[in-house]
This record gives structure tokens, C-alpha cells and sequence, in this order.
């Protein structure tokens, strides 16, 4: 078996290594953004992920997406989501992929003909327009950091089949990666999203209370249990299974995202009253993007668009915080009161 | 209204603040383990929650029942599982109480009758057969970490009724102490034990991690995931409603107890290496009971009896880790590699 990986990032290094420990041959693909870490692994490291990669993996420039592609049975996106659709539009301008099933690491919604769709609507939508058929298409959630994953940290992956993949978990699970298959693509793909902007709320928490020697896990406890039934709703809504919510892509993701990572502490900035635009700049100028900024702004619209704004207090409260300068405390306080 | 609060430990002084603010006159009885802590707080500070109390409240030695419990509307039950029979047949053996609602604030199972039950189970058993009529019952449960609530750190807190107490959450709720209320105690009672074994797995994957300079939190999810998914095939089995188990008292109590508590570093120290025998008992000696130690065996006959114990293979992990002595390195992975 064979596999394009397309993006080298955190994500991209990482499943090589359940790959390589399968026996499936590995292009890995760099995108114009990621020229430095391509050298760097050239050279023998991963600069993110601060190691080898397995032995065998094939590293494959910018330039080169028609080879990096050719003969592979599975292409995995492991772009970040703003660069999902420039991607996706060259990988399916390549030739002879049809058939090819695609892997979704990305996370996150787009704007696609003016909408916020979710990502496999847009890659569908553009694949249909171009070869008239189903994409066979993979949309991957879970609990899984990177960097644990290239360590062979015991990680739970959810893997949401649609359409005639021929996927079997048994070609890419092992025993520290574990996979979950289930049916749901519209569930995980919004609880991948959605969960990013809850995080921030468990970052606020942190940021408005830690260093005073309290302890507050009551608090993130609630905040976390109603992000749980925001998450139950938004996939409702959309026509996804609600249970989706409760499992490695909703709750599981959900823990993982809050207990660490960029969005959690961009919440936490905030919490502790840098501006939220100046706290979203700072980190991205030190090469963090808190990806739940984005999603929170994307994600606001889209729920307006299933007119269930209403049915969540804390994505409001959250909208209020980030987007209309609400004072954290005072407005985290208000939504508590008002459960 | 008045109350009277059983227990004079973390919790029975923590609810005595949000009862307060209501107004609720209060009437706090020590057990005859508490002396200690009556003659500090009559001394002006609670010792374990380390603050006083609200003004107002009324301190009774634990040889003063009958006057704690006269006349009040509501009887705040706050000892440890351990304590809740022996001091539940000395509050049915006072005078002129029928009529008086329970609420539970002791999570756990008992032995009653040679079986393993629930605690309302056994108490409304004992209830019945003095009175011949059914008590009215509260089990009280969620995320709830004592020393919070005194702090007044906002906190979510699952109220669940049977039988006709006329309680209204009005009553106990203050802007920091948020009630929701529902009517599913056997699923809330469940939860709330078994949650404290579940933590221990929280903790052994702390132990079995920490202190190595990597992080783990894709395991900690993984497990955190499967616990959520256990305690819903636990509630579903013995007949309570499954979604209990994704509320405030199921993964809103698990994350708190995940967080910090005593569960959670009774695991750490039997993830370090420590022998389950020996980390219980130093624990024990420092005073600090890791409830779920117990919760685990009783559970285990308690599940076995449901005829569930091979759905719930973390929760057999666990046994063997702590009552067999399985490697909990080893178990762990074995019980990962499986899933």
C-alpha cells in the first residue's frame, strides 16, 4: 500500500509513523509554506516535531505534487484548514487520482461559494464538478497531538468513512495508534471545528483564575460539560449524529484540546486581559495560530445559518468575549448565571 | 426554611455557603469523627475548607441529632460512603421526621443486606420498612470540589428527585451554585461512584508519564473517552437513563475528579510504582481516603451481578492493576491495544 501525505506540519510528520510501522510506502509532500521544515528534514529532522522521521519516507517539494501523488492508494490532508482548499484545488488538478481516497486530517470549516461549508462539502463539491463522481473520502477527528503521536503516546483516532474507500483500520492502526471507524463525516467534522472554539473558553477560565492560588475545576468542569451539549447541538442541527458528541471526536477531542495546545492558551491570554485581536497576533506571530479565533468567526455564521444561535449560550458568550470586546470575567460570569 | 447538613467534612461545610446566601436556615451536625473539626469551628475556622463558616450557622455534637434534625424541612446528608449507613439509622431512629426530604451528597455504594446497592436504594430500604412509606430523596451530584464551592468559584451541580420532596432549585441555587435539575438517580448515584474509579486511571496515566518531559494527553483522552463510555453501559444496565452519564455527573464529575482529588493521585502513586495496598494505606494514614479504591470493589461485584463486566474492559483494567496486581504499564497498553 501507498501513501501521499500532503502537508509536512505537525500532523503530516506524525502519521507517517503509524504508516511506516504498517508497511505503507510514503511520499511526503511539503506546501510552499513548509520549504523550511523540508530542508530541515532533508537534513535528517523534523524541526516541529523534533525528530526523525521513520526510514523510508519519501520527501517530496512544492513543486512536486504530480509525483508525490502518483500510484498512491490514499492521500492524507494534513494542511491547516485555511490551506485546505488551495491545496485540494491542485491535488485535483493532478493526474490519475481518480479513485484515490482522501484522508482528512484538516480541521475546520471554509468558505466555499460564499457559504461556511464544512471541509468535505467543499472538497466533495469541487471533486463532483471535476470527475462527475463521489470522492472516496475519510474525515479523521480524535484526540491526537502530534507530537504524542510521533512518540508512540497510546492515541484514540476516529476515522469517518463516506463513499467506496475500501479503508480497513487494520491497514493503518497499531498498537499506540488505535482507530474508531464509524460513519458519521458530519459529526466529526464539526466537532473538530467547534471543539477548538470551546477550548478557548477553558483557556479563559485558566486565564481569569490561575496564579491566585485557587483551585477552579468546578468551573472548567461546566464549562466543559456545556461544550459538550453545544457540541450535541451543532451536530444535531447540521443533520450529523448527536451521539458523535459524546465519543474520541467530540468529548475526547474536547479534553485533549483543553487540557493543552494553542487554542486552550490563547483563551488564557485573554483570561488574563490582553485585547483578543492583540493576543491572536502575538501568537501568530510567534507561529501559533489559535485556529478557534478563526473557527469561532466562521463557525458564528454558520450556526446563525441553522438558526440555532440561541440553543447555545457559551459559543455566544465566546462570540461576545472575542468579537465585541465583552469583558471576559463579567461575561463568562452572566452566561454561568444564567444556566 | 432550615436545614439540617449531616457531616461536618469538605462538603457539609461547603453547602453551607450557597444555603445561606439563601437564606436556608442552617444546623450543621458533626459526626462522632468530627469532633475535631466542631471544636475549630466553634473556634471560629472550618480546618479542612479553612475559612469560617456563613454567619448563622448552627453547630450540633454528634450527640445532639435529634436537635439538629428538629423541625428542619431538608436533611443535607454529607458523610463519607462509609459513614452513610450507620448515621442514616440514627436519623430514621429521631423523632417526628417523616416528611423531611434527604439529599444526598455521599456518592458511593453500600453493603446492605449482603448485596451490594446503591445508597438510596439501601435508604429508602430502611426508610420503608420504619415509616412504611416511601422518603422523599435528592441525590445530589456533579462537579463539585468543596473547597470551590466555599469559594464561591462557579460551580454546576445535578440535583435528582424521586418521590415528592417539593424541593425547588430556587431554593439552594446563589449565582455561583448552579442547579440542574433532573429526575435520574440511579444514573446520577452511578456516576457519582464509579467516576472515582475511573480517576484512578486518569492518575495511573499520570504516574505511569509524568516527570518523563513528554506529554501524554492523547492517552489521558483515550481514557478519558472509554471511562465516559463505560459509565454509560453501567447506568443503561442497571436501568438508569444512559445520558446521565454524558451530564454534570457523569463527564462534568469525571473531568473535575480527572483534574485533581484523591482518586486521581491515589492512581499517580500506583502509576509510579507504589503497590495498590501500600499507596492506599499511606494515603489512608495521611488522612486522605481515595474513595474510589472501595468503589472499585464493590463496583466489580456490583457490575458482575449486572452481568456487564466484559463491556467494560478499562473497569476490569483497573481491577487487575489494583486487586490482582497486574503491571498497570502493562495492563494499561494491553487494555489500549485491544480497543
Amino acid at each position: 500500500m501507498k501513501a501521499a501525505v500532503l502537508g509536512a506540519g505537525y500532523m503530516g510528520g506524525a502519521i507517517t509513523f503509524p504508516l511506516a510501522d504498517n508497511g505503507v510506502e510514503v511520499n511526503l509532500w511539503g506546501t510552499w509554506l513548509d520549504d523550511g521544515i523540508m530542508s530541515k528534514l532533508r537534513a535528517g529532522t523534523h524541526p516541529k516535531l523534533n525528530k526523525s522521521l521513520p526510514a523510508g519516507v519519501e520527501l517530496f517539494l512544492s513543486t512536486q505534487l504530480q509525483q508525490a501523488v502518483d500510484g498512491v492508494d490514499a492521500v492524507f490532508m494534513a494542511v491547516s484548514s485555511e490551506g485546505f482548499l488551495p491545496v485540494f484545488s491542485k491535488f485535483i488538478q493532478c493526474r490519475d487520482i481518480e479513485g484515490q481516497t482522501v484522508f482528512a486530517l484538516t480541521k475546520g470549516l471554509v468558505e466555499y461559494r460564499g457559504r461556511i461549508e464544512r471541509i468535505s462539502e467543499a472538497a466533495l463539491g469541487m471533486y463532483g464538478e471535476r470527475f462527475g463522481r463521489k470522492l472516496p473520502w475519510v474525515s479523521v477527528g480524535g484526540p491526537v497531538k502530534a507530537v504524542e503521536l510521533a512518540s508512540h503516546i497510546p492515541t484514540l483516532s476516529v476515522y469517518a468513512v463516506s463513499g467506496a474507500t475500501g479503508f480497513k483500520k487494520g491497514s493503518f492502526q497499531t498498537p499506540y495508534y488505535r482507530i474508531s471507524r464509524q460513519k458519521d463525516v458530519c459529526g466529526v467534522e464539526l466537532c473538530s471545528a467547534f471543539k477548538n472554539v470551546y477550548a478557548i473558553s477553558l483557556g479563559i477560565c485558566d486565564g481569569l483564575y490561575s496564579g491566585q492560588g485557587k483551585e477552579y475545576h468546578n468551573f472548567s468542569s461546566l464549562l466543559f460539560n456545556q461544550a459538550a451539549e453545544e457540541l450535541k447541538e451543532i451536530v444535531g442541527a447540521a443533520g450529523g449524529n448527536k451521539d458523535t458528541a459524546y465519543g474520541g471526536a467530540g468529548i475526547g477531542d474536547l479534553y485533549v484540546t483543553s487540557q493543552s495546545g494553542r487554542n486552550r492558551r490563547y483563551g488564557e491570554l485573554v483570561g488574563k486581559g490582553a485585547g483578543p485581536d492583540k493576543a491572536y497576533r502575538e501568537m501568530f506571530l510567534a507561529q501559533e495560530i489559535a485556529e478557534g479565533y478563526h473557527a469561532l468567526k466562521l463557525g458564528y455564521d454558520y450556526v446563525k445559518r441553522l438558526g440555532i444561535e440561541n440553543r447555545l449560550p457559551l459559543f455566544g458568550s465566546l462570540y461576545d468575549i472575542i468579537y465585541r470586546f465583552g469583558d471576559p470575567r463579567k461575561t463568562l460570569t452572566a452566561y454561568t448565571a444564567g444556566l
